[in-house]
């Protein structure tokens, strides 16, 4: 079994405790939705589904799980956390009234959580996706209390990984890789993209996948240059791009691999960047090391990019951390101003696009002592069947 | 091809115009996320991945797709509003800085869709998915506009569906039935609940689904008492009831088939309550017709349930609508206000737990007059293999 032990989870509380302590906060309310639950699932293993969900933590007291009011027993089955409120304000989108069943306020929670104690500083986590019905209500019902955005208090702790996390993380890329094996096998000419989707689908759950990683992709021709896409009932043709992003999600964990391949020959301009988009994408592996400033692995990247010719196909850079989320903070940017540390884990992100095709290169790391370990590295090869 | 034609697209822009008008609103910002991306879609087909999306339309002027930074090419090719903007409040949560991509902020939306008309109320729709990040750069950036919730003003137009949106929905539902015959021809004991999603997910994709219609679940045992739940490694059982929640997405339109199953006979007690479970979801159905009250349904089912002695494993229902999400308004309550309509599809949703064990008939139908079109019925009967 690939998964988190309870422990770890309430260390992790334990931590994110000190954190908020040390911020000067009394206690922090953390969000998270259906596509976004990195947050909520780090601190309780709770995964909502339909509904949304929130972790009130505070300073000195308990923790309670937030859920909306048809999760209850999925929750107390799932949730390390043992105090659990209904609030309406995680309800599902469609707002549903529940005429008969009890829910909790924020007041309520508070009270729960830590006693009589003061809540004068209130912080925010996962709030680029917090929803206004917890905004408004928390400015309702907790009039005499601050509210402060405050991601870093819980972000900070998920950038370094734990040997737990190391091992799901590493099983997922193993489940990606076996998926994109089976595609390879058993594509053909005039398969759709979704028909690709599915093949991978099958072999994810089939290896123990407990979800995808990410919306999953394949995609053919010129849609290739899109950065970010969905696949299409459109079908796959020979001498073009075809363009995969497979991912499996163990015990939390996300990973993605992500490689261009074709039926038959490219044509020469397009097998040039898909050759070069992999020397490149080696590059980056190259540079990173603990200890290093991520900033500067991002401009040595840029600049050889630039220097061997193809600056001009370069869009976004190279790297971003991996994890509950398979985009998650922090990412690698020339104005980032963080250093590597070991064990923390990249999705080496390699995507070039010219004016009618495109391609991305992606495979995961973990950043070690004087390099880095591969978690998927199979599809680091051209693939032409 | 189930698709909805670009010009049903324009024609929903131009009714939502009307309301946004009637209303006394002189725009609406509409927002989705990637896990809740129904309004967005249904307005502009634009289907966001990883980054979320909002659609500004102004009462009078053109309507303006706002997207992520990284979604530009997938936008263009997808959304039938031509005018898009890149925004930073719609990036993925890990917040990435994009140094050097240049972005819009809303007084230049508000310019390009609606020139130098005063913006003094702006409505908001899809409001309980609305972010902090959206709503923090509306008050700064537009500080003399009034921000008013109206839902109504675009929730109104998805309940009553046009032929193209059922030609979708019955699609969607006959994939959901192959996936689930084929669950039943494979599934063995000692099968896991994954191994189980990944034979649906494989089916959802062969026969042309475009996704999961809902975050798909199949469990085993106690935990059948959940509501809500996910999918995990446990493993199936003979002679216990197991339960599968399967949909598949068409064309933007979700839909599901729910049913208990058993490997052998069921305990007389468990099978008794999913035979009445059975009786139950078609008694809902045989109430339901155009002109109705949805209170006098529910009304009517809650006293017909209690009248048979099984009041108390009643939790919800007995019915929500459906559409492009799996859960929409209006749900059908005993507080609902409003009458069924020839043309509303509804999800009957009939769900009995006791305390180690429940269980849930799910199927789409659409009201007409006198009665509903089922748009599955295949497992409406008692499987046990």
């Amino acid at each position: 079994m690939h998964s988190i032990p309870k422990q770890e989870y309430l260390e992790r509380i334990s931590k994110f405790q000190a954190n908020i302590k040390a911020a000067g906060l009394d206690a922090c309310l953390v969000h998270g939705n259906e596509s976004d639950f990195a947050n909520v699932r780090y601190l309780t293993e709770y995964w909502p589904t339909f509904e949304a969900g929130g972790v009130f933590v505070p300073a000195e007291g308990k923790p309670v799980l937030l859920i909306g009011p048809e999760s209850e027993n999925y929750a107390k089955g799932r949730s390390v956390i043992p105090d659990i409120c209904k609030m309406v304000e995680y309800r599902e989108s469609a707002e549903p009234q529940y005429p008969g069943i009890a829910v909790a306020h924020y007041p309520d929670v508070v009270k729960l959580a830590m006693g009589n104690r003061p809540l004068k500083k209130l912080g925010l986590a996962g709030y680029s996706v917090m929803t206004l019905p917890v905004y408004m209500s928390l400015q309702k019902e907790l009039p005499g209390t601050e509210l402060i955005k405050a991601d870093e208090t819980l972000l900070s702790l998920r950038f370094v990984k734990s040997e737990n996390e190391l091992d799901c993380m590493r099983r997922a890329f193993q489940i990606s890789e076996l998926a994109v094996e089976a595609i390879l096998n058993e594509a053909k000419p005039g398969m759709t993209e979704f028909q690709v989707i599915g093949i991978a689908q099958r072999e994810i759950y089939k290896h123990g996948g407990e979800y995808e990683g990410h919306a999953l992709y394949c995609f053919c021709g010129n849609r290739t240059n899109n950065a970010i896409c969905r696949p299409t009932s459109n079908k796959l043709i020979e001498n073009e791009v075809i363009q995969l992003n497979i991912g499996a999600r163990v015990g939390g964990y996300s990973s993605s691999v992500g490689l261009p391949f074709s039926f038959g020959k490219l044509p020469e301009r397009k097998q040039r960047l898909v050759e070069f988009g992999l020397q490149a994408h080696i590059k980056t592996m190259e540079l990173m090391e603990a200890g290093k400033p991520a900033a500067s692995v991002v401009k040595q990247y840029e600049e050889w990019v630039k220097q061997q010719g193809f600056g001009q196909y370069m869009l976004y850079g190279p790297c971003h951390a991996i994890g509950i989320m398979e985009v998650e903070q922090p990412w690698m940017e020339s104005v980032s101003t963080y250093n590597l540390v070991e064990n923390m884990t990249f999705q080496v992100d390699t995507f070039f696009a010219d004016k009618d095709f495109g391609l991305r290169w992606e495979n995961g790391v973990a950043v070690k002592k004087g390099g880095v370990e591969k978690l998927s590295s199979k599809y680091m090869k051209l693939v032409q069947l």
